[in-house]
């Protein structure tokens, strides 16, 4: 198949990798505005050539789109002007705004709504991994909104990556990324935030991080043109997660400075409960 | 040297495990008033005998307490009761109580305050891993109460357990462990209160749990009885750390709120700096 990746970042960069590698792909454009992020990924390897956008979609069966949410919302529906037969995927980690803006197009059903829950802190052509998408989850939305042919390809092409597929509705999507995603990455980077205020002495945060912290602080890392448009996406899910965790730390900070040393064991042995799922 | 360590978990487990492969210790007696760690310990290894706490120091040169604040505060002082040219060490992650339980013991140079910053979310002895303390950071606390011959065997070794030492008074230490360490475990156990109330089903949080999900609840596993007498002991800088979190998620939450992208995309960049540092 050939393939035209738009966004030759993380996702699409270790996309183009093992969808190659793995017998998937035989040809791959790449489509990047950034022109570093465009010549890297062609000079690594990442990408069989590098094309505009329309020449590319034009030459191609399957377009990813991997580039941020509010860039996604932005450039779906063109692209979704310019398809024939092509069948278009994006893979933010948002879905109710994307599927709502190309809900009444007249090619919707040429796009297949996903998002594969994988990633590092990393960004950019030279953070592309094989493996990276292996065994984890990727979500499909509103599949009844998508030509069944097409969505038969594009599980096979997730197939291909080793992703385990799930299905729901766009919103309940959203509901469920902000509770085991998006909270994740607003925990480590006011964490971060924390620590940098606190601690006015860089050196004592390099010469005293441990696993423990480096392993709590790592999604703070995390490119902020990404998340950005994530967060205000989906704005009503995460501010309600927002406030429970908010909740949580206050029970915390109670038992902690009334000392009751029975009710912070028992938060701690609650939380141990996540051991039991991840 | 004949060592005995107190409390055969993930701490004193690894410590044994290593002591004795790189040769420092050439006979380890352990303790433990549980008796299943106690004989797992024996039969997996990690000790040459097993015995009793009197006994133990009796026979040996350098005594690693290597169980929770609470009870280190408890049994420090009995053993220093008990010590004759026995040096004497604890592995807590709170020093000032502490130091400040034993300031006055005749005893008090035969102790040196340490904490290796080094651990995982498990623990017992089934837990103890080779390597675990290697490049980490050690902190020596308060050394000039401690007899500088005996300071000069434990950084030997903790040069043994490849650790990298750092000194400062057991109050700095503790200022510096609650935003370093003590943080990322409450924000962490928080998070995974936060999920396990919103996801009713336990199933959606195993299927779309990422890398970075069980990256930032990793350390939500952690011991309740380790970690309650920590939050106990070093709960003036912990309620500072937490306030100044909390602080900082409700900034997330008023930028979201309001649609604020730049200022979302300003904490997220502020929050990137961590890069630079750990």
């Amino acid at each position: 198949m050939r393939i035209s990746i738009i966004g030759l970042g993380l996702i699409g960069g270790s996309m183009a990798i093992d969808l190659k590698k793995r017998g998937f792909a035989n040809h791959i454009i790449g489509v990047d505005s950034n022109n570093l992020h465009a010549h890297t990924a062609l000079h690594i390897g990442l990408v069989d050539e590098i094309g505009m956008l329309e020449n590319a979609i034009e030459k191609t069966d399957l377009v990813i789109l991997a580039i941020p949410a509010n860039e996604t919302i932005r450039l779906l529906p063109k692209i979704l002007d310019l398809v024939k037969a092509q069948i278009v995927i994006d893979t933010c980690s948002i879905k109710g705004n994307i599927c709502e803006r190309v809900k009444y197009h007249k090619n919707r059903s040429n796009y297949v709504a996903t998002h594969p829950m994988a990633g590092t802190e990393n960004s950019g052509p030279w953070s592309a991994l094989s493996g990276l998408f292996d065994g984890k989850a990727v979500i499909f939305c509103d599949t009844e909104e998508s030509k069944p042919e097409y969505l038969v390809q594009v599980r096979k092409m997730y197939d291909f990556l080793n992703m385990r597929p799930l299905f729901m509705n766009a919103f309940n999507h959203d509901v469920h990324a902000a509770y085991v995603s998006h909270i994740s990455h607003i925990s480590s980077f006011a964490l971060a935030l924390t620590v940098l205020d606190k601690e006015k002495n860089e050196k004592n945060i390099f010469d005293l991080a441990s696993g423990g912290f480096d392993s709590t602080v790592r999604l703070a890392k995390s490119a902020a043109d990404m998340w950005t448009p994530v967060f205000e996406h989906n704005s009503d899910n995460i501010i309600s997660v927002l406030d429970t965790y908010i909740e949580k730390l206050n029970e915390f900070k109670d038992a902690i400075e009334n000392n009751n040393s029975i009710q912070i064991n028992d938060l701690i042995q609650k939380a141990n409960r996540i051991k039991k799922i991840v």
